[in-house]
Parts: structure tokens; C-alpha cells; sequence
């Protein structure tokens, strides 16, 4: 299969800026060229029209739970722990394995349609999620979700987990990764975290987990363990092996070092991090400290969407309000967090995340010729900017379009609806 | 002329939440009932579907600068000094009225596609502005900017926006009000603010201007005058006539106080502030004073664009942060922010910001039957959590509609995109 995307804006890598003008090749699931100027030649299976869109890396959305799009908007404006033990907690002991596939589904649809080509999740009936992933053609980096607040559920928890893995990595033609997911610190004791770790090593998969989100953690744990959660990995080991740690808010200096020796990567969870008032996540110093910061939406409950491109202007604007300089995080390096970043964080930084010859051909097209993107000094800024996830009109995996000009390929969304809908009374 | 819109959800208030179903009728320019349950009997010149819509009182973007559309993304990620005296200043100086005329008929389309029926907007050449709402079918309320860093540029400044108002208050069957503007309390010396002030009672106008943006300006101003910018205009007589003061960023509770005692309205511009990291207004203290809220976009030049319902979300999320409280200005009062405030501040809190018989048909359908915005537990949290300007369907003002089905009724969008791309160019 060869395909070609003719006369299209391209950003190719966020610092590089933006091609006015060129064809893109793909040729099976990898970029083959990228022609400046356009005149690519030979035949095409396919010809897309690039005229009026910008081709931008396929977005990574570092840190979601997918399925709980089922709990978007039951419980808004609530502080963490209230949502958590009066909300979600009860709803979640109801949830079945059929609502996790389903809703799922409708995650997978919301993500393509803003332009999410690869993900990072962790959740339970993870079976259920992986059979979504594979069928929606997205990328996804999965992992069972391990909670072991006493002796007796630290075996069979790990077990889940274990199996997950065993199960699903490297499956739907490697589209789909398994990682570890000790929840966090607070809920998992050493034992967890450091069979986790010598798991993680034999099965050659990262650890995905919770870190720093709430100063009330935090404090609490340096209460109890006499150093920060950051420090208390470190002594486990648990950062000999590849780490994406959630939120990062309430990080030191330390701890920033601590990521940044062993190559962690941290995921931005802006929009969830402010409903929850969590705080913002200290990115600027982050990124000055060699870490690798990614961007994510978090599970739609707590966040309302997954929706990457707002995603990354929350980002940066954050940044310039928590270092009062307007220059933090300008609109290339909020791409760079959900592209290339991500893609780093995802452990495949030399096979995603830019548009180049060789990559696998995982990308977004964006409609330019709206009102709101006019007159177009500057597309990339406009992207980060001006841009609605609404505004993306085309969605490639692996060079397979799963969505363009309006159409999702690969899943049947008014079906999908009608189905959440009717699950979802359950839980009001 | 009567219109149905049939088996709606509706938002009459915001604090009353959402009705589920209703037919909500609307005769000439006022709605005339809103049935619960549906039912609605007579004859109607006009049957539109409000099944899988909500409908919300119209969107009142509180403060713009609508023709720097002109400026989007032509200098992002600079400080506003740098941005203002680089940039903005001297590319103004390069403007026409033809610009103004064309680039405000750009803002109005956008305005429209997201869901704004009525703004307040302070620029210059606003005549054309003028015109170009008249063509549009909005509501606004317009002023010419005063700029009067010298002795003599008071009376021929003044002298503009005497012309402005006399010729353009009442005008367009009443949807064009006019207010003056001296651009800010450190742009205008005392004798401006004194005539502006005298000529406002006169005309019966108010007074719209910007307040306590940043905290340098606040600070240069109390060094050179011993007293906030809130408490010099209170002294000079200011807050006898209705004000509208954008951004008040900076105040002190006593400022708030004086807001409050006067019934001034704050416009609150989240985007704007952020991006040009002048901070987070006080919007929980000051709702908690008395004052007025209301919320604006600041023009497109710093915000990126013109959109209300990202504006209610990070409004939302911004005041959480501020206040480490996630239950701060939850969704209905974000959504009194855009809405029923923003009418206040207009100075037409009786005849808009709310659906109910006998108030002006300015309203707003917004589709819920997109992955986004599914399972639907909650549609007014999913309005300011989850939506975008996107998700707009439909635009009446004075029962009249602007926008239905992605079609625009007053302008022609591509005509205007293309005039606005040939004219940009000048500006690179």
C-alpha cells in the first residue's frame, strides 16, 4: 500500500517548525519521504488531498484510564478524595468487563477523532481494553492497575497484572505494549513494587504508575517514610527499569534529579491536575532538569475529555502562569510533550513521534481553512493556540487512515453511543 | 414570525440546571414560553429539531478587540510589553479601516461558529466594526479606544469617540450600544476621565475599560500616584456611571469593595492572562465582594482565538487552582459567568442571559450526541468540561438565526477567510 498526501503543511519535528508545502509518502506502515515543495512520483494506491491541512505526529496521550468515560460529568467540581471514595470507588464495584469494553470504545472513538494515535492506560478488565485497542487501530501501552492495601491482595493482584502482560504484549501486529502498574506509592508497600520491578525486567516492559499527584499525599507519605515517594522508588530499584510516572506535581529538585538520572518520564496531566486542584506541574523546571515530560489527559472523569489538543494548550499556559514568564513552554515544545515526548515515554522515541523517513506512519491532519485558524501567521501556534481537537479531519496508524473527512473507519460510533448510553443509567 | 424549537434540553438559568426535554417557543424577537415536556400547540412559521440539543442563553464575550483576529498567532509567547511594543503597535499602525471592517466580519464568523450572541469590544476604526455587526446580526456594545499619552491628543481623542457614540448608540434595531473607553487608568490622565465620565451621563453610556492587568502596571501606578488604579478612578468620580473593567487581575480587597459598592462589572479573561502571564484574577473573592463577574476573550492577537466555551472551562479550572479548592466556581456558575453576568455587565441583565418568556431570543443549541460529549450524565458539566465552540449547532439573536447546521445566514465565510488571507499578508 502506498499512499500520498499532496500539497500538505507538514511539521516533521515540533522545533523544526512548519513546511508550507509538501507530499507526503507512506509506503506500508512507514514514511517513505517527505517531498518539500511537493511533486512526490510513482504510482499511489491512495491520493489525499493535503491542500488547506497541516500533517502533524500522531498525538501520545501519556496517561489516561480509558474506560472511565463512562464517569464523565457524574461527578465534577469535587475534591479528589470525596470524588474518589463517594463517587467513583462505589461506581467502579459495579462495573463490569462488558461496561469496560464498551466504554472503552467510546474512548477510542473520542481519541481519534482529536487525533490520539497511541496511549498509555491503566485500569482493571484490561482483556476488555486490549480487545478495543485492537480493534479501534490505535497504539496503546496497557497495564492492570495493582492496588494491595493488604497482605492477602499483594499475590493475587500481581497474578492480574502478570497475566495481563503475558497476555498482550506485543500483540495486534505489536501495536499493543504491556507495562506494570503498581497504582502509586500510597497503595502499594515494597513488596509490590519490588516484585513489579524484577517482573518488569524478565518481560523486558516498563512501569506505569501514579506519583506526586496531591501535596496531601505527599506530605502524608514523607510523614510516614521519613522522604519523598520519588526517593522511596529510587531506594527500591524501581527506576532500574523504564518509569512513566503520572503527575508529577509536587516534585523537589531531588526528586527531578532522581527521573532525570534514569531516564523517567513524566506525564502532565494539566486539565485533570486543575479540576482536581491538584496544583501545576512544575514543567518548565522539569524539562530544565533533563527530564522528559509527556503530556496526558487523564481518564475523562476526572478531566471531562481526551482531548489532546486542548491538552497541550493547557500545558502552555500553566507554564507561563506558574513562572510568570510568557515565554515558558512556548507552542513547539507543547508539541513536542504530545508527540515526540510522548513517543519517548512510550519507549518507541526512535519509531513514532515525528514525520520522517523510516518512522512508522502514525499522524494527524488538521483542517487550516477554518474561521478560527485565520488568517495563519503561524499554524503551529495556531494549532496549540486557536486549534479544537474538532479541527482534526484525518488520523493515520502504522499508515492505516482510521479516520478522514468525518468517517471513522474502524469503529461503528452511533452503535457505540446508543450502547454507553444505555449502560450508563446504571450508574446514576 | 414564530419559531419551535421542539423536544430541546434547556438551560434556562444556570443555577437552576437543565430541564430535559421542553418545547421552547419563540415569538418575533422574545421567547414566548418554554414548555416542559414538550407539547407546545399553535402554528409555527418554523419547526427546528432540538432533540439530542441543549439550548443556553447566548454567550456574551465581555471584552475583545474583535479585528486582531488580524494579529492571531503573529507574535505568540512573548511578554505583553514586548508583545504590545514589537509587535501589536506597530502593525496597528499599518492598519486600515478596510482591515478593521473585514478582519471584525472574521471575529463576528468565529464569534457566531462558537456560540457568542452579544460583546463588548473596545478598538479603533469602529465604524467598520460597526458596520460589520450590523451586517452580522450580533449584539454588541462598541467604543473607540482613548489613547492620550499627550496634552493634546485629549480633545481629538475625545472628539472620536463622541462621533462613535452619538452616531451608533441604538443603532441596528437597538443590537448596537455604545459605551467610551479610555483605554486604562495608566493611558489617560485625569482630565480624560473626568469629560469621559461627564459625556457618559450625558449619553447614558458606560464606561468600558481595562483595570489591573498586570502587576508591574499596578505597581508603577501606586508608586506614581499612592493608590491603586481602582481607588484614582473612584476618586476622580468614575464608578458614578455603570463600568465594565476587563481583566482586574490585580485588585486588593478594598478595590473589590469599590467595584462592588458601584455595581461595576470585572471581565474576567482567563486565555488572555494566562498566555501573557499577567496571573489569575481573584474571580472566587471577588464573586464572594459583591461584584459582578463576567467573562471575556481579550482579543484574538493574545488569546488565539475567540471562543466562550473554552473560556468557561479554563475559567473554571483556573479558579480551582487559585483557590487549592476544586469545588470553586463549579459549571453552572462558569456558565452564569458567560452568560446571564455577562448580560449584566452589558447593561441588559433584564432583557438577557436567561431563556424565559418575554426576555430577547439570544440563544445557543449545542449538540450532545457526539463521542465527547457521551454518556450525557451531566450536560451542563459536559458543556464546560468537554465541549468546544465546535460543538455549537445553532445561533439565534432576537429570535433570528445566525447559524444552523453549519450554515452561516449573515456572512460569506469563505469570501471573508480569503479577503483576510490576501490582507494578512501585508502584516508578516
Amino acid at each position: 500500500m502506498r499512499i500520498v498526501i499532496r500539497g500538505v503543511s507538514v511539521i516533521r519535528r515540533p522545533e523544526e517548525g512548519v513546511i508550507p508545502k509538501a507530499d507526503v509518502v507512506i509506503e506500508g506502515r512507514r514514511y517513505a519521504a517527505v517531498v518539500e515543495g511537493g511533486g512526490a512520483s510513482g504510482d499511489f494506491d491512495r491520493v489525499i488531498e493535503g491542500e488547506g491541512r497541516l500533517l502533524v505526529p500522531g498525538f501520545v496521550n501519556a496517561h489516561t484510564h480509558l474506560a472511565m468515560t463512562l464517569f464523565r460529568g457524574l461527578a465534577d467540581d469535587l475534591p479528589l478524595m470525596r470524588w474518589l471514595e463517594e463517587k467513583i470507588w462505589p461506581a467502579e464495584r459495579k462495573l463490569t468487563a462488558e461496561d469496560v469494553y464498551w466504554f472503552s470504545l467510546l474512548g477510542l472513538a473520542e481519541m481519534i477523532r482529536s487525533g490520539t494515535t497511541a496511549f498509555i492506560d491503566m485500569y482493571f478488565f484490561m482483556e476488555e481494553v486490549a480487545q478495543a485497542v485492537e480493534e479501534a487501530g490505535l497504539r496503546a501501552l496497557l497495564s492492570y492497575g495493582i492496588i494491595a492495601p493488604t497482605e492477602d491482595r499483594i499475590e493475587p493482584e500481581l497474578k492480574k497484572a502478570e497475566a495481563f502482560a503475558r497476555a498482550w504484549d506485543g500483540k495486534a501486529d505489536g501495536r499493543i505494549r504491556a507495562a506494570l502498574s503498581p497504582h502509586a506509592p500510597y497503595t502499594c508497600g515494597p513488596e509490590v513494587w519490588r516484585e513489579a520491578v524484577k517482573l518488569a525486567r524478565e518481560l523486558k516492559v516498563p512501569i506505569h504508575t501514579h506519583l506526586a499527584e496531591t501535596k496531601e499525599e505527599v506530605e502524608r507519605f514523607r510523614a510516614q517514610h521519613g522522604r519523598s515517594p520519588a526517593q522511596w522508588l529510587e531506594e527500591l530499584g524501581v527506576f532500574s527499569v523504564p518509569v512513566i510516572a503520572a503527575h508529577c506535581v509536587h516534585l523537589t529538585e531531588k526528586d527531578m534529579e532522581i527521573l532525570a538520572a534514569h531516564a523517567a518520564s513524566a506525564v502532565h496531566c494539566p486539565t485533570s491536575n486543575a479540576k482536581l486542584a491538584c496544583g501545576i506541574a512544575p514543567v518548565t523546571e522539569m524539562l530544565a532538569s533533563g527530564v522528559n515530560v509527556a503530556l496526558g489527559t487523564d481518564g475523562a472523569g476526572s478531566a471531562g475529555d481526551l482531548d489532546m489538543v486542548e491538552e497541550m494548550r493547557l500545558a502552555a499556559l500553566l507554564a507561563k502562569l506558574k513562572t510568570w514568564d510568557p515565554e515558558a513552554l512556548p507552542a513547539s515544545e507543547a508539541l513536542a510533550l504530545a508527540t515526540c515526548r510522548g513517543a519517548q515515554a512510550l519507549g518507541q522515541g526512535r519509531e513514532l513521534g515525528t514525520i520522517e523517513e523510516g518512522r512508522r506512519a502514525d499522524g494527524v491532519l488538521v483542517a487550516l481553512d477554518r474561521v478560527h485558524m485565520c488568517p495563519g501567521h503561524n499554524p503551529l501556534g495556531d494549532l496549540v493556540y486557536a486549534a479544537h481537537g474538532a479541527d482534526v479531519v484525518g488520523v493515520f496508524v502504522d499508515g492505516r487512515p482510521l479516520f478522514l473527512d468525518g468517517e471513522l473507519f474502524t469503529l461503528d460510533e452511533e452503535k457505540v453511543i446508543a450502547e454507553c448510553r444505555k449502560r450508563a443509567r446504571r450508574f446514576r
